[in-house]
């Protein structure tokens, strides 16, 4: 039901240590691992092949992860290297392995086909490398919602004069009047709203100094099935703003990474980079403080949404003008999870 | 599964608020609200129909129920009076509203078609209109069981002697040997059982001086699909209460609006009226109080038999003498769905 | 599902006072109760057959137990003996009711035919009467799990090595290297495992005083479909302890009775006696908590591996070597499961 041959976002690289970590991701679970000698994480499915017990239970030594039950050990590509008191050790005994990366602070895993598994396809993201310019905080949340209605939620940025109207909203008319351009593209969609001559919301006026009109933008983009990169910000209107965006002013950067846990529930992870007074850790702090109450608005919007649709199913939905962005996006995700039933 | 076209308690009056109300009554999840202007109260579904999103998140504005997600605004009929942005709206933008009545301190709704809704047929219940003679205080649970299990319980009160012993049930010899008339009605049932001469139960005691016998009513009539009213008292004996039971002695009513939630829960709404002491409010407190204790008593029953019935099926049930009024009850809830399925 | 005509563990004799019990067998909810007159025990279906209500909640008189929602009576059989106000009992009125024996401490049921109900079959256990020479405790888990796989547990001891490292365990190579004999019989099977010249594990240590290498041997004996009964120890190496286990040393018996409640949820019944330090009430307590914390520890890892093969199922799992008594014990419940559906 998930589009399997993708970059799913696993976790923040910081999550995984030494002990062995579980999480389950597009309905299945994974166990994730440091080989201690080569220092690669490995990701195996969360089930000894030979009782089915949790291998998140386990240890990690130095031959790879040891089964908490009976002591069997894997390696991270799934391979079963030891069986307690028996040298042969039987072909079939090994469990599913898949594909993993870490990059830019973000270890991804291929959920499909590992020979299809291309490093390229992973989005990147250097600003998670530049502590300078970007200073930034993660966040993870498991989400009681399909992880569609998040990505829904951030392409139809309506939402905020409603959702966030005490937090990084603000003036709720200056969002339904703003101008947006959407571009598509093979994987996913571009837009980028501009609010002209708008009143800086709470947020905004909290982290700089700005005068009572500001030229706001932000820009969106999004990477199927499940990662947004979103760059917002406002310059004091009659600077030109459009034209240059790296003038004083306030600036942030967030990106988004959406991945399934089960049909109804997600991971929403995220990071907030400072990009107004980078050699401020508090600016840092309370920038991702303000997002983190924001967010946490659109978990209990999303959540409540998934209840209800669980309820009533999804028909007789009636789309707005709004809208434009989201469908572009759904479009782009069924092509996707339609050309890969074609090919299975 | 659940009789549609009936007038339902939904609430009592003083529930609704001008903050949204949410309620799920006949598996049905509802919003109420109330019209700033029109000062009439609306029950729409509680489910936007652009995206989903309950309703019940948003806020009440001067055109009617604002959504919380994006703006959207529904009146008291449930069509869409507001898009954010957008100035035409599609005819298909409105949600599915439910005819609302408040009257006697209660809210009914209809749940089925609004064509049916007749007014007229709404229980009248003028005690709580008259509150210098019939003082009292209301009360609603949830309750883990199908809405009929309560009225089951209030047609065979056989079980005041089991489940209320330490209540208002008293002698336990008494209830079983008591005279019990059923009438049939077109839209349920009534029913009076005397008990003469017998002691006074230790919640009649608390409340009036009493004699060593009294003479005891229980009078109660059942109008389809789930409403009870009920009307207990004593007198002295041997002042011919049966004939005029305006006598000084003890003397309640008790209203009980029996409405599904889903097929295995349901709101129970009841009000205690004080018959015997009306200028003294601690009174009124006393009587609630203890009809609180024992109307617990009957959850705790029912709910453990919702869950042997939801686990066991009801096969192989056998029915006693006690349960005539409880079987007419039944008949008379199948002949109304029946009339239903075929009209349908 | 499960198997029905064998004996089963329902309870410690000390769990059924004069109140009803409830617990829930094979899937079926009993309720066992004294009658206070016979001194017998009865096992009902928690079921009143008037209305469905838990007879559970109800009370213990002297003819029965009496329902506590309207008040019908019946007897240790399920024969009703009384009904309120009501002279004639029709035939139907009657709840199921299960052979029930109490011996050696342990309250034993019978889910099938009563007509099969043989008590000369019931596992003979008189260490529980010997209280001077095995004084002991009792215990009881509900766990997460189908009962066959805290039987797997104990039919493959590898898992000491790696679930009870630091509790009860010891040398994780000794257990590997274990000699292991496997008996089948008729009704299960019989294994002793010796581990010659190994180091004494923590909890043995603890006991009593013991040399550097000692001989420890672990004997089962499951009896199917939920009994094993098990008899450890250890004596100072070079005492020819496999010729005469009656020696001073470490000493313990376990009786584990595991009982289905529901197809993946169980209880797990032990009890530990204490064979060597005898009139030290301390001693038998102090090996009940190590027993029980590692018991728990087998508890936490076998739920684990429920909910895993409940989310995955049980297929592509791989045997090994050290499963061949667990494997034996499996095909004997098969072919109990197999008989019992051909003679049904």
């Amino acid at each position: 039901m998930f589009i399997q041959n993708a970059w799913y976002m696993a976790a923040w690289a910081h999550e995984i240590t030494q002990a062995p970590f579980p999480r389950t991701l597009c309905g299945v679970s994974l166990v994730f691992f440091n080989n201690p000698e080569t220092g690669e994480i490995g990701a195996l499915h969360d089930r000894c092949c030979h009782r089915g017990t949790p291998l998140s239970l386990g240890q990690v030594v130095p031959e790879g992860l040891e089964c908490g039950y009976h002591g069997m050990v894997f390696d991270e590509h799934g391979a079963c290297v030891h069986i307690p008191g028996q040298a042969r050790i039987p072909a079939k005994a090994r469990v599913r392995s898949f594909p993993v990366v870490v990059r830019d602070e973000i270890v991804w895993v291929w959920m499909g086909d590992p020979a299809n598994a291309d490093p390229a396809r992973i989005v990147s993201y250097p600003y998670h490398n530049d502590h300078a310019k970007w200073p930034h905080k993660h966040q993870v949340y498991r989400v009681k919602a399909n992880y569609m209605l998040l990505v829904d939620n951030l392409m139809d940025l309506t939402h905020l004069a409603f959702v966030h109207k005490n937090t990084i909203g603000g003036n709720p008319k200056a969002h339904v009047e703003a101008q947006m351009k959407v571009t598509p593209r093979d994987d996913g969609l571009h837009f980028i709203r501009w609010l002209m001559e708008s009143a800086p919301p709470p947020t905004y006026r909290k982290a700089v100094d700005l005068a009572e009109r500001i030229d706001r933008w932000m820009e969106f983009q999004y990477i199927a099935p499940g990662t947004v990169l979103q760059w917002t910000g406002g310059i004091d209107s009659g600077k030109n703003a459009a034209e240059n965006r790296d003038q004083p002013g306030f600036s942030l950067r967030i990106f988004h990474g959406l991945t399934p846990e089960t049909d109804t529930t997600c991971f929403y992870f995220w990071s907030a980079a400072n990009g107004y007074r980078q050699d401020e850790p508090q600016a840092t702090e309370d920038l991702f403080r303000e997002i983190d109450t924001a967010f946490k608005e659109d978990k209990t919007v999303v959540e409540a949404q998934q209840a209800m649709l669980s309820s009533t199913g999804e028909g007789d939905l009636v789309d707005i003008v709004s809208d434009a962005a989201r469908i572009h996006m759904r479009r782009t995700v069924d092509r996707l999870a339609q050309a890969e039933r074609q090919n299975a």
